[in-house]
């Protein structure tokens, strides 16, 4: 293929986190990206299919990485504990990359064709979950409510701590976990008997 | 505006759930749409702002509903079960869609774009129970869990309702958030202990 170029992938997400932080997403070309990275337009589209996934770069690693972990565990473990256990080791590396973080949630929230970008693959890891943990013998109805939770609350962790990146990404994982089970099965026992009439 | 037309929008989405049937979703124009209906493509535009958009007609009036369904429900009932009875609430209209919805999954679920465009209407719901829910005085954490949550049930039992319309919506929702309680570990210890028999 073309001549070997050292951190190429690194430093087109650099170059288009400065552009996107000085002009704002929509300002910004790939030529401009690939101008700035002392690159071409081809060499930036041999590594992404446009301009939105330069921020998403890490999203295969990451799928793989999870699905890996998923079929080596304890098969005997409950699924939403191999889960969160799953995407809390893959999250783990996030931490050598807080200071990029806040920028890049900065300029997702800043476009609508970014935030969905951003649901589309977390729902392509939610997927990759469930099917990881139907390949684990779990039911697929199980798989499936197991897989979204356990992104709805990677999402969560992931969000605080890009609020405060010196908190433990495992410890905020465990919290939010605990916070979801409170909040879809704290009802009071009246409140519970009143839904079943 | 434009003369009166009377039920332009099913029209269109009968024209266009048959034509997408007939010819698969990527080879129907908007063109084909309106003409199949016997209306123009300006009055196609007037109510969908692209091909996708037809398939998801309902889905403003369902955000509506689900809305203020929260809004006037008791405040001191646990916030789950508020969203949970919202969702069923408005579901229970689908029971008349039973021919078309299976169709329209059929479609959905052949075409990416579709695909993309069902997720982003789902987190789009999700956002409106959890504002809607902060309204109630909910916490934003608990609120934007328990409001994933209910979504996920929702999407769940739609997909085994689509599969089985005989069974009732309410009772397919109240399996399915038992179902979620039981694999994310909220459900009794006894449920959990039968679960891994």
């Amino acid at each position: 293929m073309s001549r070997w170029e050292p951190n190429t992938v690194e430093r087109l997400q650099d170059a288009a986190m400065t552009l996107f932080h000085e002009r704002g997403y929509s300002d910004v070309t790939v030529a401009d990206i690939a101008g700035r990275a002392g690159l071409t337009k081809r060499t930036f589209f041999n590594h992404f299919a446009d301009k939105r996934e330069v921020l998403f770069a890490g999203s295969n690693a990451l799928e793989e990485q999870v699905e890996r972990y998923i079929l080596e565990s304890e098969a005997e473990l409950p699924a939403i504990d191999i889960a969160i256990s799953a995407l809390t080791s893959a999250g783990q590396t996030l931490s050598n990359y807080s200071e990029v973080a806040r920028l890049r949630q900065d300029v997702i929230a800043s476009s609508p064709e970014l935030h969905e970008r951003s649901l589309i693959k977390m729902a392509s890891l939610s997927q990759v979950i469930a099917a990881a943990l139907v390949a684990r013998d779990r039911h697929s109805t199980e798989a499936t409510l197991v897989a979204d939770s356990a992104v709805t609350v990677f999402g969560t962790a992931y969000a605080e701590w890009v609020d405060s990146p010196a908190s433990a990404f495992p410890d905020l994982m465990n919290k939010v976990l605990t916070d979801l089970k409170t909040a879809i099965g704290a009802a009071s026992p009246a409140a519970r008997l009143q839904q079943r009439e």
